[in-house]
């Protein structure tokens, strides 16, 4: 294990802390970075080494893992001033689990490949419980020769790591799923709403739903009326899970490649608007799923 | 099998034909009765009794079921001049399996319950095919104790018959599941679109989704992309299925009851204008999954 | 003037209060029935002959006018057990100004018809202010030779009749014009807010839309931020004016309308969902142009 | 005339042709540039000196107008390899009228600024009919202080030259006006498209609008009804005017806006995803107002 050649992991957040944890749980020396110092003081008691900037992780490391918040975060710390790119070796394999634009992707990757390493795009899903398990999905993009070297470390961290295609296809596979579940979250809430209000059992409907062509994830896995499932956020007042801000960012890299490939998405457009409104009606940090409360709410004069 | 007591049906179109046929099949007597009389023909050389009016069938038949395409003709079979309720019979049971407003439901429920017999909303899922096959379900509302009777005719047609509750629940589990259905068939078929326009294989993003949360029967069962499954409407240039017409229709009928219930359906809504422009663009007899090849044209010049 | 024949008026509520007012002043004998006896007391003070069903004003009075809520009522009125045609004179004149379904005003057309009678759709805009003032514009749908016996009762109570057409078409305007302005209120909300959070200064804004092409009534003459205009509801907290439910009920007959001749409507369907989710988050009795209100609200967390 | 100093104009095409002549006009020495070196050629005959490049006009003009067709040519232009900034003198007055992103606008005017030299965002309202009549509208962004410079100049092009604030608010107010446009004038053409439907002559119904709540520029100036008015693009098959592609452009940049900001703008993102539709369905270079024809398609089986 002690063999193991180091991994540098930037971005110690509520997905990173977990993911590196991981990762030295598996034998990896970790070379951590994350902007706020306090971030890394868990990673220097578990002996990880904690650097002071992207380029020193280069330094040190040529492996990196970066698990950013958005684009502009990850453009500054891989072209920034104390960027990865101002130290990286030749040969260095750099994958960003961050959740950006699938345009940025390719633009990071192109100036990481005239540096002479490599670059790969690894989103991905299941939130901070996943995470904590190791049970994470990774859909990964970039080259595929480079596939085995990523999978070795990502296997640390998910249970589940899928090919995509070249770079920028990791992004958008995670878009396009997370468009749809945003779309048919929705579209259950509403069809779950208008049922119970037209004299339907919730349960009895959901039963319906699931045996017939209605069926979704959102409608048999995670079903967001409250008393039709447990286990699930709407089971718990809609704590926990993924949150309705969260979603409102992913929808909103959807818009984004959506208009730059001039693709018509009207329900994914609609869906990021409502999930708009509900933010900023009090449900921003609710598990997504709390749609269904957002639409419930009766008129009352 | 001779001393099976005679079944009214009421609406030999498209569904009713195979549906009454398969009356027949299992050795009731049908009374028959369809506006266009050349449609009683076949069933006339079948040996059905076939009259002149709904109040016919109704003075010949305790028991009637009837398959109509819209509220206005299910409202002038039952109560028009000659409709069932002229001669209906106490103790009568009669089932409407046509697709309409749940709150019309509700008023002939009441209009035939005024004349002391029952009636029973049990509308149908599942396409001609299943109505041949006699795989129908059917999705039942109204008294729970006439249920049993029902299902004793039901079963003849279909391999699943649901009891929802009161009147008109039977509506709302079609009218929902429907809405549901229309909603992640284009939430599908726009995040496959977008998928392949950001560089991903349809077929592997398919594989991805229905692996993730954004699995849904119009993603892993009836994928509305060519080529990514055999033996579903997208194979086959979007002939046979469920056409975009009725679709619009069903989701015309969630519209007024949500109208009426004062429910929110926003991607509802927009689903159902959706269909409305894609009809008049010329999918009006496709398949409701060639939404896909509405959305997929690209802009050009 | 006390030669004048007397003037059924059914329906005394907001509006109708002070419609048929106007006509007392005008010097006809009113014959009043509203289904709240309480509402025709003023009435019998002012010297009108109150009465016990509409089928007694259609007794006494060859020329009426209904006023009511909705579709349902304005059918209960004219066709119920007490209804108008219970008792109406052959070629009386009956004005209907409630706003409700152009197609359910065509349904009582043709049963008033059959009786030898007339009607006529006569929807108002304007509110109680105007309805208090005489000001209100009609829109009229009905036999043209008929329009200037209509229009001699309606000059009493607005300044402006407009004759529309057959049947249903005075229906069809106001519809059609409450649904642009929905959405045309909503756009500008939108582009207010969206300006306002680049950076502008809502003044200047509203000011470059009125001299551009975005310039509408909306921006214009009901401008819904405050600070922008004076003795508008948005400097009034949104008090008075046209309540939203009353914008969503316009805009919910404007999908039926939409549906029946299968009209796509895309933005008129989302101000629909809008309004509705606006009404059940406490803005149901503020003036539509609060939908300012409800989209600025920002995200928290 | 002969002592004006020098301006440089970078961009020459359908707008910036007519623009850069009304320069000429007004006695200004124009130094050229476009990356298609026919588009120069006219304006070499014309006395105008043509360069290589952006960097050789800011050698020889301190006083630079560009005008170009997206965010990233902007970008090029300014910051590129052969960019603005590589040779720009100090106290140049850069004035860039092309409708682009105001956050790019915002990073422009930082480089700008870096090097001592000023920076504004002039978007213009008015198409190619108003830039050869020099009777454009300008929205200008920046420090107030330069606003005179930049007025002197914009008048030779423009009746209208309006300040909006600082940098980027130029862009903001040209992006509200676009977009709540273009959601009156899919709401117009609903709103007409239904009238027609409902019975209501199209000429009446617009002039009942244009005196009602409903009245904007699109149905009093621009109706996009053919035989409602004339000598608008309705009344000439949708030729000319501003074209869909164009207002599919500037609602793109109206979500990116939004997304960034948070603003919910639930009817622009549909209007925007309806524009992209059209687009697809061959109506990319009618005028925009074409979404008449567009929605009034009829089903037909």
């Amino acid at each position: 294990m002690a063999s193991k050649t180091p991994v540098g992991f930037i971005g110690l957040g509520n997905m990173g802390n977990p993911m590196a944890k991981n990762l030295v749980k598996h034998g990896y020396p970790v070379i951590a970075y994350d902007v706020f110092p306090e971030a890394c003081k868990e990673f220097q008691d578990l002996g990880a080494q904690v650097t002071d900037s992207p380029a020193d992780v280069a330094e040190r490391a040529d492996r990196i893992i970066t698990m950013l918040p958005s684009s502009p975060n990850a453009i500054e710390v891989y072209t920034g001033a104390n960027g990865i790119l101002k130290k990286v070796k030749k040969g260095s394999l750099l994958i960003d689990s961050s959740t950006i634009d699938p345009a940025v992707s390719k633009e990071l990757a192109k100036a990481v490949e005239k540096m002479g390493a490599v670059f790969m795009d690894a989103p991905v899903s299941g939130g901070v419980g996943a995470a904590r398990a190791g049970n994470l999905t990774f859909m990964v993009g970039g080259v595929e020769q480079e596939f085995d070297a990523a999978k070795e470390l990502l296997t640390c961290m998910g249970s589940n790591v899928v090919y995509c295609g070249e770079v920028g296809t990791g992004q958008a596979a995670k878009i396009c799923n997370n468009m749809l579940l945003a779309i048919s979250m929705i579209g259950t809430a509403e069809a779950m709403n208008l049922g119970i209000r037209l004299g339907l059992d919730p349960k009895l409907l959901a039963k319906i739903l699931n045996m017939s062509s209605g069926r979704c994830w959102s409608s048999d896995t995670y079903n967001p009326v409250p008393g039709v499932m447990e286990g699930v956020p709407s089971a718990n007042n809609y704590q926990g899970g993924f949150g309705a801000t969260l979603m409102a960012k992913d929808l909103g890299l959807a818009q984004i490649s959506a208009t730059n490939t001039k693709t018509p998405v009207p329900l994914g457009s609609q869906a990021h608007q409502i999930y708009r409104m509900m933010c900023a009606k009090g449900y921003a940090l609710k598990d997504f799923s709390a749609v269904f409360q957002f639409l419930r709410e009766e008129e009352t004069l």
